[in-house]
C-alpha cells in the first residue's frame, strides 16, 4: 500500500514544477558550460546539489558540459609526495614534477570522482581532459614571470565533446592541455571553460565562485550588480569595482560573450542549487554578463 | 536590472525540482496515454493546469498522448441544432444525425481547442481523430440495446500516432472511429484510450475522473484504495465496491494492463495538477491498477 | 479462373499509361498544392474523382497538399444553430459566434470527411488546420469594412506540413488561423493555399473553380486564355477581362508565382479528373499563370 | 500558347489512369523480376515498349529488376569471329572460346544497350552481370551431355542488386556467372531470373516468351490456361500439356514460387506493353503460376 | 600446429607496415582515380599486382576508382570479325561498326575481367561504363581530321560512381560515352580519367604508362623529372622535353590539377606495385604534377 | 625535388604490404581487445611500437580496444606519498588509501599518457575507466585472504566503449571498477580485458606478457606451445606445464573464449611489434587459445 499524501504540499510542488516549464523550454537543446570550483567542490553537500542540478538540466534536454580545475587535492598530493611549491611574485610556479601531479590528480582523481558521483545519482557521465582526442592545444603561457608549465590555449577541437554529448553523456572535462611535443600544461579552469564554451557555440557559461557576484561596494549587499554589458567591464576594472581574483573571471566572461556565447554568469557556489536558481528564475542569483 | 530574489523561496523551489528528478528519469522516453475528461475539461483553470502538466511531461522527455471525448459541448450543439436526444433504457442513442454532430464537435471544436491551448502555452500539438490515417477501425457496438452509431473498436493502427510523436508533437486524439464502409462511430473515450495505450505499448494510462478514486466506503475517506491488482477487480465489482460509472472505467484499466500497459491510474481531475502529482510522487493521488 | 481480356482495350490502356510517364517523371518529388472547392466539393461524383486524382498523384511520387475552405455546410450549420448571418456592404461578417461554427465545421466535418474519403480509397491522409502546430499565424484582416473574425495571414510555419508529408501522408488542411492571443480566424482558402504553397516552395498551385478559366469574352469559348504572365494580370483586371470573384483568385496566383511557385493553374473543377488532365497533358485544361 | 485539347479523350485518359491506381497501390514498394527475351528483345518497337513499361513501373514505386540472356547477337558475333558452333545431341556446346564471346556480347553489348535505352527514355539504369560483386556463383552444369561452360547456379548474393536498387537505379543483369577459380559460365537466363527473384524475395517474376502461354490444346485459343498451381505443373508435363521449351520455363516458375516468390507469370512478349497489361489488369494476359 | 616463424623477417615486415601508416593516414577517406593501361594491363603478373594494390588501398580506407580503355583486345576482336582498320593521317578511324566492337570489348570483356579479378582477390568491384546512369555525356570530337565515333566529353555525372563507392564497391569504369541521340563513342581513357577525377573532386589521379616518367634527356636516367608545376608544362612541350604520346598525357594531368585534383602522377606501370610505391613513399616513383 | 628511391627496397616493401592484405581483410570491422602491460609498457621504444601497431590496426579498419593496469608507477607514487604496502600471504593488500592512489595513477597518469601518445602519433584516442558511464560494476573479491579493495567484476556495460568506438576513437581503458555504494576497486587488468572482450563480443583478445608463451619445458625453446584448446588448459595446469603467474592469464583466456571470443593470444610484449606480427602472419608469435 502506498503512503498517505499531503495534498497541499503536493499541489505546491506541482505549481513549482509547472513554473519551471518556461525556463526548460527556453534552454531545451542548448549547450550550457559550467565551470565548477570553489566551495561547491569541497563541501560534500554542495557537491551533491551541483550534481543533482546538472543531471536535472541534462534530463530536461539541456546539454550540460562540466569543466573543472583542481584545488586542495593537488596541493595535498604534492605535499604528500614531498614536492615543494615554488612561488614567483606570489604566483605558483608549475615545475615539470608538479605538472605531472596536476595531470594525475585532475584527470585521475577529481575528474573521475565527479563522473562517479553523477553516475551514482542516475546520470551518465564520461570524464575527459584536454589530452583526449588532443582536444585542448596549448603553448607555454607568456607573461611577466615564468610560471613553468602553465598553458595558454591555442585551439580547442570540440569534436570529442560533441561526440560524447551526442551519444547522451555529460562530458566532465579536466583543465589540462598538451602541446605538439606532447608536453602537458596546467590550464586555468575558468579560461578553459570560456574557450570550450566558445568552441561549442554554447548558449551560456556559468562560473561558480565563492563570492556573491559583482558589487559596487562589497560591504553593501544592496550595491549588488545583477547584470552588466561586456563593454562596461573594463571601466569597472579601471574604477576598482572589479578587483583581485575577479578580474580574470570577468575577462573570461567577456571573452566568451565576445566569442558568441549568449550570456555569462558568475554565481555564488556556496548557495545550494545555485545553478538551478540562476537558470530557472527571472531574477537569477548572480551577475550576468551579456553583449 | 533584474528583480530582487527571495533566496529561501528559490532554494525551496530548487529542492522541489531536484526532488522530481528520479521521477523524470523513471519515465524518460516512455509513452503515457492520458484520457482527458470531466471537470478538468470544463473548468478553465483546471484545463490550463492539465495543459501545463502535459507540456512539462513532454518537455522532460516523456511521450504524452492525449485522448479525449466530448461532453457538454456535444449536447449544447445538438440542442442548438434542434436535434432531439433519444434514450434507450437510460442510455443515449446516437442517431445518424447525432453522430455527425459528434464528429464535428469532437474533431473540430474540442480537439482543435485543446491543440490551440497546448500550442499557446509553448507546446507543439497536432489534433487527430480515428479517421486520420484510418487509425481507429470500428464496428457497431453489439449489446442488449441498439444504441445507434456507437462503435466497438476492432483495430488500432498506432503508426500515425507514432509518426506524429516521433516528429516531436503531442498527439491529441478525438475518440471517433470509422468502419470499412466509411460510417463514422462515436466511441467511449476511456475505451479508446485503453485501446490506444495497448497498441502503443504505453508505460502508463491515466484516466481523469471526477471522483477521488476507488473506496471501500465512499463516505469514509480513510477507506481509499490506493492500489489494486487486475485480478482483484472483478471481485470488487461483484462485492459492490466498484459501482455505476466506475465499472467500465475499472474494466478499461484492466484491459490496458492485461494488454501490456505497466500501470493504469484513475485520478481525480478536480485536483489541480493531478497528473503531475500522480506521476511525480511515490504516494500518488489516485488508484493504481497493476498486474 | 481469371476473366477474359479485351486485348485491344488493354493495349490502348497501356499506351495511355505509358503516355503519362513523361508527366510523372516531370513532377516526381515535387510539391503541388491544390485548393479544393466549388462544385468539385459538393458533387459526390466529382469529389470521388478529385480524391482518386490526389491519391494517384501521391502514389506516383508527387507530394500533394490539399487545402480547403468550407461552403454550404457552414451556412447550413449556422442556420440550424439559429445564428444569424450579418452582411456588411454585401460581404459576410464573421461574428465571434460564427467563427466558432466555422472552426467546428471546417476542421471537424469538411476536413475529416475528406480525410476519411482519401483513406477509404486506399490513400493515407491526415487532417490539419492552422491551429495544429500553430502553423497559420493570423491577425484581423484590415480593410474598408470590419468583417469580424476574418484573418490576414502573417506567417506560415511549413514544418508540420512537411513532417506529415515526409511521414508519407497527404496533408489535408482547413483554412483557419490563430493569433497570439489564441483567437481563431476564418481565412480565405485561396489565400491560405497560396501562402502555404509559397512557404513550401511548391512547384505548382492549382485552384479549383467553377468556371472555365480566364476568357477575353465570357460568351466566346474561343477567347479562352490558356496562359498568362504574372506581369500581364493587373492590366487584365484594369481592362475588365478579369472581373468579380476571379480578381482575388488571379491575385492569389500572382502572389504564389511571385513567391517562387513555378506555375499557378485555375482549373474548372466541374470537369471530372480536371487535376489529372491539367497535370498530365501538354495542353492542359485551365489557365496557367507563370513568371 | 498551348494547344487545344480534346476533352472527351482527356477524360477517357484520366479514367484509365485512375483505374490503374489499385494496381499501383498493390505493387508499391514490391520487387518484380522480369526475364526479358524473345521477340520483345529483337523487335525495336516492342523493345521500346518494354523499356517504357519498366520505367513507368519503377517511377510509380515498383522495384523492377531486368534479367536478360543473349540471343541472335551471340550467334552473329561468333559467326563473324569464325567460331564454330558445336552441338551435342541437339544442344549447343559452349567451348572456352565461346564463353568468352558470350560474356563479351551479353555484358558489353546486350546489357549496355538496354541500359542506354532505359537512360535515354528518362530512366536510371545500371548494367550488371554475375561477375559484379561476384554475385552469381556457379559450377559446371552436370547433365547427360557435357555442354562445356554452361553454369549451374550455386549461390546468389543479392547485396549488389539491392544496393543498386536502393540507390535508385533499375538493375539490368546479364546472365553469366563465375566459379571460385574465376572461370566464367553461360547461364540460362530464365534460371538466373528465378534464382535472382528468390534471393531478392521478389513479389513476382515475369518470364517474357514468344507464345501465348500454357494451353490444353495449342490449336484452340479457348483452351488457354490463365492460372495454375505449382502442384499441378508436373502432372501437366507428364500429360503432355506442357512440352518442349516450355518445360524448363514452367520449372523456373515453380522454383521461384517454391522459393517464396508470390506469383510467376509467363507472358507473350509479342504483345505490346504485355508487362503493363499483365500487372495492371485483373484478367492478365498470360499464365500465372502460384502456390 | 602453426609453423615456425622467422623472427627477424617478421620484425622487418612489421617495421615496413608501420612505416606505411603515415601514408595511409594521409590518404584515408580520399578519392584516388587510377587510369589503368599499358603493360600493367597485358602482363598477367603486373595485372595481379595492380589488383592487389587497389584492394589494399581500398581496404585501408582510400577510395579507389579504376578507369580503363581497351588495348590489343579491341584490335584482336576487330580482326577476328574481319572489320578493317582505317587510318586517317596515322590516326585510327572509328567507324560505326568499330565503335560497336569497342563497346562490346571494353564493357563486356576488359571491364568485367578486371571486376572478376578484383573480386577473386577478395575485393568488391562493380563494372560500369559511361552508359550506366548515362554518366559520361559526349559529342563527336572535332579536330583536323574526322576520326569517326571518337567522343569529346561534355559532362560527367559523378552520382553513379559515388553511389557505387559509398555502397562499398570499387568502381571499374570503361571509357565509352554516349550522346543525346544514344550514339556511343570511344573515348580516350586518360581524358576520361581526368574528367572523372575532376568531377569527383579526387585527391589524386594516377596515369599508368609504359615509360619511366618525364626526362630532360630520355637517354640519361639522371635527368628524370620527379615533379613539375602545371605552369611549367606548356614550356616543356614547346622545348621538346615532352613529346609524342606524352603530350596528351601531360595535358590530362594539367586538366585534372587545374580542375581541383591535388596531384597528378604519371607512373611506370612496368614496375611491380608501382601504385603502392608511388603512394606510400616520400620519394615516389614517377613524375608528379601539381599546382 | 624529391629524393632518389631505392627501387629494390621499395619493391620489397610493396610486396610486404600486399602480403598483409589477407590479414587486413580477415580482421576488417572486427573488435580486438588488447591487454597492455609488462615490459611493453615500461620500455619507451616498445611503447611507441605498440602505439604504432594499434593506430595501424585501427586505420585499416580493425576496432582496437586497449585495456591496461598500472605497474611501477603505482608503487612509485605510493612510496612517494609514504603509503606503506601491506602484504597478506605474499599478496598485496589494497587499503582504502591505496585504492585512491591506484585510481589517481591509473586513470590520471597511465591512461592519459597512453591517450596522449596515440594522439601524438596521429591516432584518435579517448581515455576511460570503469567509472565512466559506470561501465565496470564490481564487488569486493572474495577469497582465502582479505585483499582489501580488490574488485570482482559483476557486470560490464559495453555501451560507453561502443559509443566511443563508433564515434571513431580508440578506447583506452584503465582497470578500475565501482560498486553500488560508489566504492572504487582495483581490478586485475587481465581479468578486466577478458570481461570487456566478452561483453563486446570481440573477435580476439591479446594479452601482452613478458614471457615467450606456454612451453612444455621452459628451458627448451623447441617445446613452445603455439596453440591449445580451452579444454586442454586445466590439464596443463594440473600437470605443472602452466605455473605461477601464467595460471590466471591462461584462465582469463579460457574465460574469454568460453564467453564467445574467437581466439585468445598470449604474446611476448618484449618483441617489437609483437601485436602486428601475431595478427599479420599465419605462424603467429605467441600461444593461441581457442575452442
Amino acid at each position: 500500500m502506498k503512503k498517505r499524501l499531503n495534498m497541499a504540499e503536493q499541489s505546491m510542488k506541482a505549481n513549482i514544477l509547472t513554473a519551471a516549464l518556461p525556463y526548460i523550454q527556453k534552454y531545451a537543446g542548448k549547450i550550457v558550460v559550467i565551470k565548477y570550483g570553489g566551495n561547491a567542490m569541497t563541501n560534500d553537500e554542495l557537491k551533491q546539489d551541483v550534481m543533482s542540478d546538472i543531471i536535472l538540466l541534462n534530463q530536461v534536454g539541456i546539454k550540460v558540459v562540466l569543466v573543472h580545475g583542481g584545488g586542495p587535492e593537488i596541493t595535498g598530493t604534492m605535499q604528500a609526495m614531498g614536492i615543494e611549491s615554488k612561488f614567483i611574485n606570489g604566483l605558483r610556479y608549475t615545475s615539470e614534477e608538479a605538472v605531472k601531479v596536476v595531470q594525475m590528480v585532475l584527470c585521475g582523481k577529481t575528474n573521475k570522482d565527479l563522473v562517479k558521483l553523477i553516475c551514482k545519482s542516475g546520470g551518465r557521465a564520461i570524464g575527459l581532459c584536454g589530452l583526449d582526442g588532443a582536444m585542448i592545444s596549448t603553448k607555454k603561457l607568456e607573461g611577466q614571470d615564468d610560471l613553468g608549465f602553465v598553458g595558454d590555449i591555442t585551439a580547442i577541437d570540440p569534436t570529442p565533446i560533441l561526440d560524447i554529448m551526442n551519444a547522451g553523456y555529460i562530458p566532465v572535462i579536466a583543465a589540462v592541455g598538451v602541446d605538439d611535443s606532447g608536453q602537458v600544461y596546467n590550464i586555468n579552469a575558468d579560461t578553459a571553460a570560456a574557450a570550450i564554451a566558445t568552441s561549442l557555440k554554447a548558449e551560456n557559461i556559468i562560473l561558480m565562485t565563492d563570492i556573491r557576484g559583482l558589487m559596487l561596494d562589497p560591504e553593501d549587499p544592496s550595491s549588488f550588480i545583477s547584470e552588466a554589458k561586456v563593454c562596461e567591464l573594463e571601466a569597472m576594472i579601471q574604477d576598482g569595482v572589479v578587483t583581485g581574483g575577479m578580474i580574470p573571471k570577468v575577462r573570461c566572461c567577456a571573452y566568451a560573450v565576445d566569442g558568441g556565447v549568449q550570456k555569462a554568469f558568475m554565481i555564488d557556489g556556496r548557495i545550494p542549487h545555485a545553478i538551478l536558481i540562476e537558470m530557472f528564475s527571472d531574477e537569477g542569483i548572480g551577475t550576468m554578463i551579456h553583449k
